[in-house]
């Protein structure tokens, strides 16, 4: 299959190609991926773990998916460097294509001097005309279109452009750039070409109304929204617990540090913002109430793409004894997420395979804020998950060979 | 209901008193018990939370629970001074009968003194016999029964002896002392008396066949062992996450330090190995692979009943690249374990009133060593005990509503 | 010997006031006093440990210590019932005198309604006027003052105003409130009756030239500022370390949370530059060089007077390799500080007798920013103390015993 | 100058030799090497950083440096495989002889097949003389000795032939096996040629009444023992801090788990035991008084060299209360050990060029147990390390410099 990326030169983006060709070469083994547990059996004959990879970027974007790879690893090493070696062949041939960062805010403006057709004095219109040329030629109805790009600022909503399909394309028409941001962009570009598209990111993408209905219209699946990596993993899997032993949770602190572009981008008040609500809210969506919370990311340039969370839990047991509980997360952020860049790509393609589409509730487990749904729990995710591969493609009128339903 | 408790006097069987009391007059809610959470509604029915108790004991046994309470909570200070006094009158009524140590090993020999009946020449049937008169006069078909003495040294299993009801009853009357020991003689006094019985500690209780039988036998209801209080708990919180995303664990340490009786107790090696291999085996339960393993437990005296843990897991991601998570639990040993108690008092009496019997699996939830299970995710065991709970006396000819099974 | 504390109704100072009366009466020892180390033998024949308290407030000024104490104690339980108890008595008759919170910033006005002179039309000079008198009548030339007021805003410093005595002088004739606030008004009050003064606090108080003209002038010590208690203490202890070593510090993360009035008034913006600042300099002081620094300080108001501090610290070994260290300090706010309060009135007084005068550099070991050093390692601090100690008084024709030297 | 290690093949004697060839040729700055600090301006004239490496060993004597050192970086990758490259062709020069392991225990035993004299029916005294003379012959009279060879299990100390100088000579000569050890007979080798002896592990060495003496009577200069590299340093930087201030350590726990060779023989209890006694004593030494200790190292195969502590101390306060302080200290052993080869190296190096013999009590710094001192502050070693360098070869008349006094 086909995977086309949003921001590709990215450290995730990149990492994960590498670990897609080094699995076809065996330089690997599947350690990481989702879709590659005996739970999904199956999966191979539908969506084979082989995948040919371009994408949109506004960045390096003379340079190939090899050089971008090296720059990421040279920062970083987080794999050993034979397995870069073993892939660079492949990797030299992917190049991207020239893409857009509408609105992306004052961190992506920081990452260096960008090349975007807004800049060049694109209407939306045509920007739009041309990512889904690019990614249509590309991706020839055989592939998913997934946003790994750079997080944007909460987008400005506005009820006429965003809310109806019939709006959403007034305002490319009218060019009300004010209203667009890239992730919109690229997202309609994605469904409007029949293609599946996975929101990685805390970015608004394919989330709001008008472009949900566009996925409905065209028979097309998406999900996000951003991906559940690391502290928000660890949060959504323990935050329960407290809640089974009907013990209160009185503050939850996390604090993450982490360096690369990521960090730099989120440096910027308007870019942690979205990040910040995305990662706040599984709270509350587990306890039914909202604990005292402190969510905060922050730069710490020595540590590139190595993020540490600190989270600290205070906690109020029997006869209201208050208790503490700390984790320390010292993870990876790109060898966490490329795996999973390639299972929703898979999860995607199926879906749509199977004749599913709109959004796929139940792929919730990928995401820290998945949409339609309030169910975060990291343990009901992968059972929904589960059911829903089980029951895939199973004749309508059937019942459904699982019970755990999505909703609050 | 009446709670008829082995070990009446120890830190976790006071608080659990306390806290009963307590509730019944308000002085505290119902903060930290499992069985008052909505998915449990209408068990107040059946069970509602007004509790007698009494018990065995080996030390102090001229003494009442309040002395007891008041001599724990001098050294821990683990809950609000008011409330111990707010039920001062309710304890000074309960005062428990002489129990046995029987074979639990030097860790209990060096509590102090000991008041039991083997030390006095009595036979293992003359002791049962006790203990059946003492439990029963008590309990009149009206309660549970259930074990928070220390932890007992690992038995000395004897299929002669211990496999079937008849080679049980062949050892009492022919006071084989060597493959005894209190626990479960207890278990054999509750069970053959027809009373439920919850083994909260890891020792051997009911959970040998020829006790099991006996349960089956007199279709009583009993569950354990060990409460899943701490460590543990949050281990078999978090440990599931790594296998949904595929990621393999390399090693795992769990470190435990404690002080209080239970940390003399476990001090001594043959007490503290049942422990351990209660603890440890969690991890071979849910990879099904068993990590390099560090389970420990020492003695650390100023903490007293503070319990903390330190957990590392060292875990491999995609591409092989390895990565860190830390935990601390700084929790309160008595306080955490002394509301299980009166929820797994709870629901066996609701088993019973509901006509089940033998061992309660669905229980697991309350258990680091599950009886008849393997199951020791805490997410699953906690979908288990809800579905069971909306299942209970259903008539046996209908479908049951949940589709969670058992087994590995 | 008398101490007259700023800020007397607080937690800190309270709790100070029941530790010295707990002292006394032998309820408990001296762990936790510094002066009480075998290092300062004969501090008792100068300044015994016996203490009589009054101070300036500007809350709850119709109660007396005890009720101040009993809010605080209810809060917090951050020591046993029984000492408050055995102390009842001597705080009951402690009542304290109205003062300023003039500048005091949204933070202290956070706290409730206050009482304070300026808020009645008061003038500079009348205020000063009767704090003078407050502290002259009760200490009467036999104690100390010591401000444990809440944080300050940082200070508008002026030129005109804050340069000289004369300056200062003027600015309390003319009543130009913009640039003076509480602490300086105190601190000119102690100064200038004679007293010697010390700062627990990061707000301004003598550490202006104009004030530190008049200590000199006065011929009275004078010390601060801002206590090192807790996450400070940790990091000027270890900090020193990695310099030793020779090994690069690529970036140190200093996360602070807090509950209880010092966390309410730090949540406010203007009132924790003050804290971040004197807390966030010493990295810099120890290396010469500015690592990558985040210095943060948080409420959680479950934590009431808990303060836990969560340190990380990234450095650079051999070959360049990166390493990585954690630590977190679980304290008591109060119990950290209170016992210095009286550390810091014995060294003050004792400084007095021996004809010390001017800021007392040599006190900078319980100091987050001493006053005119740059020497903030905390065992650095310990000798230079130590050092002091032991030669003062020595006629200043004989040649010093010590041998270290202040100064960068 | 030259360096001879014993262990020649270890991952810290490689690591030490990569790194000293890498500063050589400028591939990697001087950061962790104490001996650049500026303190120590001018050793580089007695004891420029340029070294020259043999040494003994007892595995893979047959391969050269390059080999050994690519082994433990293939495991490890614990530095840049660029600076490997840059010193490959110097390392390749570089090949061991064969050396000794008597008694070094099952720990050393199992780390394969070894090559040593007394596998071969050697006698001491033969093996003695061979060993001087590899020395000899390399070193003339320019260079040291450092011991990096795996840590031996406690000696069994034998008055007869362990006191004096005389009686371990015949030991020597009458072939009494029992009492010998390696690490004796090659620090006997060493002074018996006039070349300085540093001892980095916690073998006995030249720690003996006989060595020492032997040691004054060749006018040698020698120091350890037990590189203080991780744990310990923090552990001894931080203890005094609770002294400084007067607060009492209810308990200190020191948990420490780590791969690799050093692992594998620290798993064997015999040759554990040295390197808890070293590790443990440091406590009292500090306080006076012995506070509750666990002091424990385990192996955990996945760090291979990575080595991570975990600490957790339990101290009181002010009115008695008690806090808590928890660090996690997670190092690369043989970065931080490698440096302080080449420290020990020129120190040693220096004190011989400037007369200086017997027991170098002032270079305590580098060491867990520093002989002949009860000195473990580092802060305390560090100013005496200081002190001692800047008065090295004052004519004996003159007064010293510094003031600091070694002692207890």
């Amino acid at each position: 299959m086909k995977i086309w990326l949003l921001g590709m030169h990215g450290v995730v983006a990149t990492t994960a190609m590498v670990g897609a060709k080094a699995l076809e070469k065996s330089i690997v083994d599947s350690n990481g991926l989702v879709s590659e547990l005996p739970e999904f059996d199956g999966i191979e004959k539908i969506a084979p773990p082989e995948f040919d990879f371009s994408g949109h970027e506004i960045r390096w974007i003379n340079e190939d998916a090899y050089d971008a790879a090296l720059k990421h690893w040279n920062l970083n090493k987080h794999y050993d460097y034979e397995i870069l070696k073993g892939v660079k062949d492949d990797l030299k041939e992917i190049i991207p294509k020239k893409g857009t960062a509408l609105n992306c805010g004052p961190g992506v403006e920081s990452l260096g001097e960008l090349s975007a057709f807004e800049k060049e004095g694109y209407t939306l219109r045509e920007i739009v005309d041309i990512l889904r040329d690019d990614i249509s030629e590309f991706v020839k109805n055989d592939g998913v279109v997934i946003n790994v790009a750079s997080t944007e600022p909460v987008v400005n909503f506005s009820k006429d452009y965003h809310d109806t399909l019939e709006g959403f394309e007034t305002m490319l028409d009218d060019n009300i750039t004010d209203h667009a941001n890239a992730s919109m962009l690229y997202a309609y570009a994605a469904l409007k070409e029949g293609i599946p598209y996975g929101n990685f990111t805390p970015s608004v993408g394919s989330s709001i109304p008008a472009l949900k209905e566009l996925a409905i219209k065209n028979r097309v699946p998406h999900a996000g929204n951003d991906g559940k990596t690391g502290e928000t993993l660890v949060k959504t899997t323990i935050a329960p617990m407290f809640l089974y032993r009907n013990m209160t949770v009185e503050g939850w602190m996390s604090y993450n540090i982490l360096g690369d572009d990521d960090g730099k981008v989120l440096a910027h008040a308007e870019n942690k913002e979205s990040k910040v609500i995305s990662k706040d809210s599984v709270l509350e969506k587990t306890y039914g109430y909202s604990p005292y919370s402190i969510c905060e990311i922050r730069m710490f340039p020595s540590l590139v793409d190595n993020k540490i969370a600190f989270d600290f839990v205070h906690f109020r047991g029997f006869l209201g004894s208050k208790m503490k509980f700390y984790f320390i997360w010292d993870g990876i952020d790109a060898i966490l997420a490329a795996p999973l860049i390639l299972d929703i790509a898979r999860f995607l393609y199926t879906a749509k395979k199977r004749g599913e589409y709109g959004v796929i509730r139940e792929m919730g487990f990928f995401f820290k804020s998945p949409m339609d749904t309030d169910i975060v729990n990291t343990h009901r995710q992968f059972e929904i998950l589960k059911e829903w591969y089980k029951n895939l493609g199973r004749p309508k009128g059937l019942p459904k060979k699982g019970i755990l339903t999505l909703g609050t």
